[in-house]
């Protein structure tokens, strides 16, 4: 077999076979192929696609290039979630302690923030002391122990697509379908997890703006895990303006605790626990309904809040955070934006907020910029809600000056004042699986 | 300027401007845009095409990354032929002397064969002591004495095109008409010439295999010759046989030089004086028929063989070869090919022919190969002629026989003997400009 043969074929629009698809990822993975090679399949594969038989080949094929957990001695469901990435998307923090809490284990592989989007690693990194990069080893231990963990990305984990996806960066191909759901399913699957769900973002702040667009990259996803076997259904939620009211990682690890606490915002807490009920009945632990009235006890006895502390100090951190919010990195001036006139809100550009903390920064504008913390911004109104000429819409949260002045003006021109407001849609669009 | 950003623009099928073109291929001969984005961009110029302004912009960006030859200094029109390839394809050793002797400089730069196609410098090479690797200053002294220079792709020639070929060799991006039809001009404009006849070459024997095709890629050309201001046409002809009766390096050369001397085959002759014909005509020399007359003078008059014999000995060669034959290699063996019953030839598989020729020695499996000037085949039959069982359809001439049983079972596959033949289209199919 040779690889300008395989390009070949994809090239002519031909379907792939596993073989082939073995062959040329094992290659480009222990690097006889060559990036060349690869980077025209990509594009070949970005213009001319791939079935659901090649997806779920392409997928296998990347995660059997490094390690899959083998966790059957964990003795429940194991089930994870996982999201395309938002702005205040901080839900992973709320859900994987319920969802342990409920009896299902979460063996949680995250990433970091990268532009507008945030990243759970950043947010948990903001808990002093607290480590992400446990080996695998330790990861096991923890996820024994607690039913849970909470972890970056390893060296270990599908190697392959870590190669590729830089490869993609830098040719135009990332915005690929079969691309996209094939490199984070190969990540998921090698969590050695019995179900996901998956909550693909909507909307002006997410990777996948219209709603038909999350919608095949769901089923796309959704075609992999049953072809691999694995109980997957897949949320279409909301992203046209940030979820909750926080943007920052300290600020975000703040709402999450009130939320544990019962005193979160309402799309946050009904995303998270809904998202945590899924977890539950894809675990096969009961009907749907069943498992949102164990997420909504489990929140309500304190049992998730207990378990995230449970976590925090299994992982290092410093589980007083959650009784002392003050521990937490806080920044050393706050600042409001005010509304410039009477009305209610009508429009909040998500993508532009995001950005906004990523200068004031929150996030990473390029994979190596450093995180700061404490900074970012809490938001005040929400989409409908009224305002008063002068009232602060939202307070940012600033040590570094140098870009504030940017930060402002985008965040001026993104939230929109109107006389009216048109009823917004649900917050979750729609459930497939 | 981002290379990403010009693989997106084209990936997404938009016109890329000539400063984006530039700045690609520009990098990429440097070495600042490495080869992995340099194929994404080919994959996706294979897909998505390219307009003939972008091609134009594409050439003379190749062009420009190495040496323009002026040749101002020379007082006369400058004129060359390029031909897409074929088997037995052997009019640049006719033509090229024909033209000189009429008045025109001829500044030829020539490939080597691949596969089932021959190479003018293969060719030239089986011509004892012959170099067709000099340098542009010695190339230059002897267009100037002569008239006309045979020689070699140099390194100093277009040097980006170079690199995306062999980059386009191993991604399966060769067959794309913008990209073949700027490599093609990129090296041919470099030469310094005033004006290019084109002689694209459709069957099975040819690279182009359709009419359509062929005439597709001549267009190209054309556009792109005329759009760098210089007088280009095109013949589109035959490649479903041979072209002449031999195939192979010596064995084409002695037929070379029984054209010159007035005894060729009808075929080859009046291919190769009509190429010549155009030249004389492009080159502003009279008209078309006026070209042709004294074209035909300079072959009786015995003017092109004397030239033939000038640029031999000017590069080095040996040039009593023209007047005694056995001065050029000969195989050790001949071994005939036989008619399996009494019919007429109804067709002669062109590429099958070139292969077996490639696998007696006379051609390169590889870029790598070893080429035996000596060896070939001579065609005492084609398309249309009577045989009777048992007469001989063509000798081999063979030196190593490791091959030669794949060669002959090629061969007995590649004639059709039928009763009744079917009239031949015209040779020259078409003529666009």
């Amino acid at each position: 077999m040779r690889a300008v043969d395989v390009i070949q074929r994809k090239r002519d629009g031909q379907e792939l076979t596993r073989e082939e698809i073995d062959f040329f990822i094992g290659g480009h993975a222990r690097g006889e192929i060559p990036d060349y090679q690869a980077s025209a399949l990509a594009m070949a594969v970005y213009l001319k696609g791939m079935t659901d038989p090649e997806t779920v080949a392409l997928t296998e094929a990347m995660m059997r290039t490094g390690e899959v957990l083998d966790l059957k001695d964990l003795p429940g469901p194991k089930v994870d979630k996982h999201s395309t990435g938002g702005v205040g998307d901080k839900t992973s923090l709320i859900l994987a302690p319920l969802a342990a809490a409920c009896g299902v284990y979460v063996p949680m592989i995250s990433g970091r923030g990268l532009g507008h989007t945030g990243g759970t690693l950043d947010k948990l990194e903001s808990i002093p002391g607290f480590r992400v990069n446990l080996s695998l080893a330790e990861f096991r231990a923890v996820l024994r122990k607690c039913k849970l963990g909470l972890i970056g990305q390893t060296p270990e984990i599908a190697p392959a697509d870590r190669k590729l996806y830089a490869l993609r960066d830098v040719t135009a191909t990332v915005e690929s379908r079969p691309l996209i759901a094939a490199s984070i399913m190969s990540k998921k699957m090698a969590e050695g997890i019995d179900a996901l769900i998956l909550d693909v973002k909507t909307g002006d702040g997410a990777f996948m703006k219209s709603f038909p667009d999350a919608k095949a990259l769901a089923e796309a996803m959704i075609a992999i895990g049953k072809g691999m076997g694995k109980k997957v259904a897949a949320l279409i939620t909301d992203m046209e303006q940030p979820l909750g009211k926080t943007v920052g990682n300290a600020l975000e690890v703040v709402e999450c605790i009130e939320t544990l606490k019962g005193r979160g915002p309402k799309d946050l807490e009904s995303l998270s626990l809904e998202l945590a009920a899924w977890m539950l009945h894809l675990g096969g632990l009961g009907s749907l309904d069943a498992a949102r009235i164990k997420i909504r006890d489990a929140l309500h006895s304190g049992a998730g809040l207990q378990k995230f502390e449970e976590i925090i100090e299994a992982q290092g951190g410093d589980p007083r955070v959650c009784g002392d919010l003050s521990l937490l990195p806080k920044a050393s001036e706050e600042v409001p934006l005010r509304a410039p006139r009477d009305g209610r809100v009508s429009r909040i550009a998500c993508r532009a907020v995001g950005q906004a903390a990523m200068l004031l920064g929150a996030g990473r504008e390029t994979v190596d910029s450093h995180v700061d913390p404490a900074v970012g911004l809490v938001l005040h109104k929400k989409v409908g809600d009224l305002v008063i000429e002068g009232e602060p819409m939202l307070t940012l949260h600033v040590n570094d000056k140098t870009r504030l002045a940017e930060a402002e003006a985008l965040l001026k021109a993104a939230i929109t004042i109107a006389p009216e407001v048109r009823a917004r849609g649900p917050l979750i669009q729609a459930v497939l699986g």
